[in-house]
């Protein structure tokens, strides 16, 4: 092969070089900061050099502002009339009308009930994809969760450990995931309200890392990570969303998207499906209040949440500590969060917490 | 807290609810299948039961088809006069016009050079994210590397080496990403080609995953994984979408999106930087002939690619085996995936890699 080059910088020695950086210092900035999570030891950059401000975001054109308006055709306004699946749990008013029904997901990524089986080829491992997939759905088309009341909030969350308690013990179940997606740029396909929940035989490499992280965690500071995290951002409170007597929001240090939020409970527990109703009422609260900061200060952008909690695969799991994340889709991942699995954000989470904690002043 | 709820299935026993399982049985699809990959344990879903024809990706409309064709004010068609930094390097034909050209990114996501200071606050951890940001520029606005002879993309890959070897012994440098990002939904702000490096103080957490499993896998099968899988692959043929002499381009069993193709090379090597020149040119085939079958497959859809390369931190990597992962952008991360690291692929690999393969035979 020759390839004609003409080098400019290849023979500098790694001391060299020294002429040509000198040249462009002046014009590169210095403030970009890698964060380390606690619990999984993975990093984030905050790139304050790329940053922009919370104004900046306000303007951002997200899909959902050209959300589909037609309620005659939503698949989700009336379950029944559209043919989706046997309802497994309805929620009604005192009059009998619907307000949340949960149902199995039509075109489910896993297939229903039983016992998964081993495959092999060559090399390779799998098993069949048995669990189960379905969808929670609220009754109005046009008012998300940041919408509703505090009590509807926590009648979705009811609604959440009702279905985990009802498919936690089933064989093929040993992790369950709920999840909400809003908006197209986060993977919402249907506009009409709603979450999901996936029961599954393996448990996910995220949640791993994080149990493994926690209990690390626990043996060298013979303390709960997330507990340590939860007193630190009450305390310190630059990075305070909301936090009422029971649940704390807070932006992450080590944020891995702009406006990411954390609601946790103040108190140590393992496991989401054990939360009292007292308990729903105030993470209802703190939920929504976190969403309609992230809606009004971000101009109303899409996201993701979902709740991390211990498995459920008859082990028990003291150090890890339950939580919900909420994932803004402010930016879009790109080649080097995906080939390294460190995330560039564009804002302090301290800028942001500050910006989320003012709108809900309003 | 009161909240009126009607159950229809919550105190089912596991056991029960049989009657209902039932009625939907038939329409429930029973193929979903979990795929594990061999080095880092991570699960993919292949929900067949959702699944598309490679023929269903054809329609799908990008932002790329739309790009804007305005040279004249690109950024990089012309770098001195739009102001970009200084080259580190030109490559030049032999009438002195430049091919390619590399200089350091205006807007780095890592400030350079200097050695980085540690973070801390209160249980929190961090450094200063000193590093090494630079932009690979190819000459042509229009022409992507699936355009471009197996010549010209080889010179990419002799960029990729050469800035490679020029920062991976400076001090702050412990892990360098060589990454290529095409299309809007693939994280690409800029139309013209390039690709990007970022060599930073810190191992990125997939990496560290990837050397791990790897080793893992040495230990248990005296083999390296990947050299299992080249073999496997070269010889079974069904995921196969292209051969030389040198490489392999295949889908991997455990594909995380539709159409994603892995370029390894065939005999064992942890490190990219140690390519020779005659490699460079199987690889530039290998690599041109998996980008231009994605293209040609899935209507020219946005995509992600990078090479997975041991650290230069001064340690030896001997189970690892280098290789480049290209992920086209067919569908978005949702909750699920964000939840669990679990992504649910709409295709099977092995009608992919047929589609793929079939595309590069006209």
């Amino acid at each position: 092969m020759k390839i004609k080059v003409s080098h400019t910088g290849k023979n500098n020695p790694p001391a060299g070089g020294k002429k040509s950086k000198k040249t462009v210092a002046k014009k590169i900035n210095t403030n970009s900061e890698l964060r380390q999570d606690i619990v999984t030891g993975d990093w984030v950059v905050i790139a304050t050099g790329r940053a922009k401000r919370p104004e900046d975001f306000a303007n951002i054109e997200y899909s959902i502002h050209k959300l589909d308006s037609d309620t005659e055709n939503c698949l989700f306004c009336d379950p029944v009339k559209s043919g989706q699946e046997k309802d497994t749990l309805i929620y009604s008013r005192d009059d009998g009308d619907w307000t949340l029904r949960v149902f199995p997901n039509k075109y489910p990524a896993f297939s229903r009930g039983r016992v998964p089986k081993s495959l092999s080829e060559g090399p390779y491992f799998g098993m069949t994809g048995t669990g189960y997939h379905e969808i929670i759905v609220t009754r109005d088309h046009f008012n998300h969760l940041p919408d509703l009341t505090d009590i509807e909030v926590a009648e979705v969350l009811d609604a959440f450990q009702d279905r985990y308690l009802d498919l936690m013990n089933r064989k093929s179940v040993n992790y369950i995931t709920i999840f909400h997606n809003y908006g197209k740029e986060a993977g919402a396909s249907i506009a009409h309200p709603h979450s999901q929940l996936i029961a599954i035989p393996v448990i996910s490499p995220y949640i791993r890392q994080e149990l493994k992280g926690a209990e690390l965690y626990y043996r060298s500071n013979k303390k709960c990570a997330y507990c340590m995290m939860a007193e630190y951002e009450s305390k310190k409170r630059t990075r305070i969303v909301f936090e009422n007597e029971k649940f704390i929001a807070h932006c992450p240090f080590s944020s891995r998207s702009a406006f990411e939020i954390w609601v946790m409970p103040k108190k140590h527990n393992p496991y989401f499906e054990r939360i009292t109703n007292e308990d729903k009422l105030e993470l209802g609260e703190a939920l929504k209040n976190a969403l309609l900061a992230i809606k009004r200060t971000a101009n109303n952008p899409p996201y993701n949440f979902y709740i991390h909690t211990s498995p459920c695969d008859g082990k028990d799991y003291p150090h890890y500590h339950w939580h919900i994340e909420i994932l803004p889709h402010t930016s879009t991942w790109a080649g080097f969060e995906l080939e390294t699995g460190i995330e560039i954000s564009m804002i302090e989470p301290e800028k942001a917490a500050k910006a989320l904690r003012d709108s809900l002043k309003n």
